[in-house]
């Protein structure tokens, strides 16, 4: 690792945080102290004893940026990203867009996952969110694959021919039309709301605007607490996130 | 499509056919029949008219594949698949050995991500599983990007070095060490697994072997019956299909 | 068991048979053939060796008596059932108003629960449900707890100063004002509906109408597969059946 | 209400108390207090208003006081008890057997539904448990349905000839063979257990101690955030409890 990396520090699943490594800065946490000096040159994967544990110095994998992100509106998690990009149909060199941006975090793994020869673009109404989330993606090296517009997808989207749109706001069913338009045949749109009413409403609309193989489904994770003969789902815990609606694009035989 | 290729025929979501083109071929159905001829030519996500339904001529992802593809040992679903990529890391140009071949469903979703310049290794000790899977992804064209070893991974993993480890097999616990020699280290190891017996153990093994931020989950997915105000969970189906328990490789620190 | 008794005959979970005993008469099955009069004269968790297994002979307790009857449009299941009588605060001696009928399940229920000294009154539209229903009651030696009424509950309510009121029908909505007139004061109101509209829609309306401490909830149950060191949840089962409205009349101080 | 008399106050869904009511005390919330007094003389389900909102004063149900009592160890949810008590076949008049006693809550659940003609008897080896259990039933009236009684059921259970056994304790499998000879020929053990290995252990414990029609099941309870036109399952919460293992007591015939 160089000046400049980004590294998780994993203490234990409660104490992760996520660093870009500066000479001369530290980080403190309860269980003792780390000088990014004496993370520069390690190698990911290795750890280090600190006061009172070891810290493991881990590569970011998106999830982990999960955790570290500060994340204000942040509803859509790991269990839920992973299934619509699955089912998306995305793959290196996709074409995907996105609205909103919100903290960036679909955007950067849906930037993850297209590679370098793909593209992402990613509407929002809001600059602040999108400086926040351009700047996430430039901490992960993922900025070049991302264009950053600033605009209403309700008003329409500029992309023709895209593999995939990612719709995660409140009305998505303004924009299934635009989608529709916007994707190439056969192209997928994923749609993720947290409730019941928008489930419906979104459904009912990509079925009339002509998608097919409209699916909504919940995603439910349940996490495990495991100790020699005392195995056990976790006491407390996120019980509901949203709701995922799936589609593609159907058009007149010629 | 031309011929060779290949297409999800979807008339409804109880009749959905992976396809591949040959002339003088039918796709036979109660809905009506359509000639191989009368696709060829065709765009993908245009639509046919046939006796009584239209056909959706759709590009195969990898979640229609799935519905596709017979698969007589299937555990395995997307909402599983989905999650387990995305924790892993991988992103294209990955390096990820998996076993058991199986169907070779996650081996095609596997190369999906991993993309031209990435390489999946899949072992299996069944050289007919492994003949189905390899015939699986040439029609998915991506045979390119997978190495099919005959081999038992409870002897040890050659490959050295690589980004991740998806265990799909009934003895898991027997495979921690051999995968954490096999990974880089903060690589990630991803484990599927039916019962909570499985679960405890190869937990317990993970922990026991260098592995940290070890995680067990279920994925529980839910379908939704969509209709104007009348929308609710479908009243029957999938309850259970494994847990998936996950983890990083960690090294002493130099 | 003397004859006219009733009696359930468990051979395995697939096997479950609710008899009323009648000398001359046979119960047949795949695994073997019992005589009514070999069972009579046998006590209530005897059990007897028929051709291929051995036929327990138990006490039919009221989840055994809903294996055992046919149901066509059942959909209140005992975990629904068990969860709305407890948090109804029904007890002996209480008096419980229910619409509409059905096949009885929830009646007979009701009728176990309040005893000798309480009252179940059941309203339906349509006299052979309640004919139905009324035949299962005196099966189980429960008629004379429950009142059969051919009316409708969205015309009112007849009865006063009851302590609970189970609504199982399409538009509870329209009898939320009348069950609150019916109800003494604290009185607890139980829906039962299958969609999220109608959850929202009872919801609001009793709301509205001066129910308090009103709570929606879903009842899931899993049901576990059990064998030495392979044990999981079932994979195939019931998903879903319907969402559970509670609340409690409040009336304006004095 | 007189004094003496026990009441729900019920101002909203964080704000519910257990009161028993005594002159010259006063009840103080964050929303406004309430002397006893102004709630004496009142009927069950008024409501007075009060500084920053309004009381509700409610007849205690069982799942108030489930919210009301304090319960330092308390797993046993309504969820989880409305289903054991409805498989259970018990009504009013049954005898019932449980350990450990606890709280009490279970205790005085079963009181509530066996009646006054029914019995529970309640072992714990800690007499403090079973002091403030006591006072628990003896609140609630209930007192007189109820023998505490200072005992390991690992020794063996006295009473024979029961209806059912409940048991909520962290070695249930040593008191399989004690329910058994307990219980009346074709009465039900209800068993909560928290883990799954626990699960496995005490459902092949009673499988080879003669219990028939063994099940195992977990009831999970999501609750709804309902708002017009944005309904939800509610975002963080419970995620379990425990898993329940029934059967029933089958004797070879005669």
């Amino acid at each position: 690792m160089a000046e400049g990396d980004l590294v998780v520090v994993w203490i234990d699943p409660r104490r992760v945080y996520l660093v870009k490594l500066e000479r001369g800065k530290r980080l403190d946490t309860d269980k003792g102290s780390l000088l990014h000096e004496d993370i520069i040159g390690k190698e990911y994967g290795e750890s280090l004893a600190i006061q009172r544990g070891k810290a493991h110095l881990l590569y970011p994998t998106l999830d982990y940026i999960y955790e570290g992100l500060h994340r204000p509106s942040q509803v859509l998690y790991p269990k839920d990203i992973g299934y619509m990009i699955y089912v998306s149909g995305i793959k290196p060199g996709s074409t995907v867009v996105e609205a909103g941006t919100g903290s960036g975090f679909l955007t950067i793994s849906l930037a993850n996952f297209v590679g370098n020869e793909g593209r992402v673009v990613t509407y929002d109404v809001r600059e602040d969110m999108q400086n926040r989330a351009r700047k996430n993606a430039r901490l992960l090296g993922l900025e070049d694959r991302v264009t950053f517009k600033l605009g209403d997808v309700r008003q329409g989207i500029e992309e023709k021919d895209v593999d995939a749109v990612f719709l995660d706001m409140p009305d998505p069913w303004l924009v299934v039309q635009h989608a529709w338009s916007s994707l190439r045949p056969s192209g997928t749109l994923e749609v993720f709301i947290p409730t019941t009413n928008q489930l419906e409403r979104v459904f009912l609309t990509m079925i009339q605007n002509n998608f097919v193989d409209v699916k909504a489904v919940e995603i439910i994770m349940r996490e495990f607490q495991v100790k020699e003969n005392a195995t056990r789902p976790r006491t407390i815990g996120v019980t509901h996130t949203g709701y995922i609606v799936s589609g593609r694009k159907s058009i007149k035989g010629s």
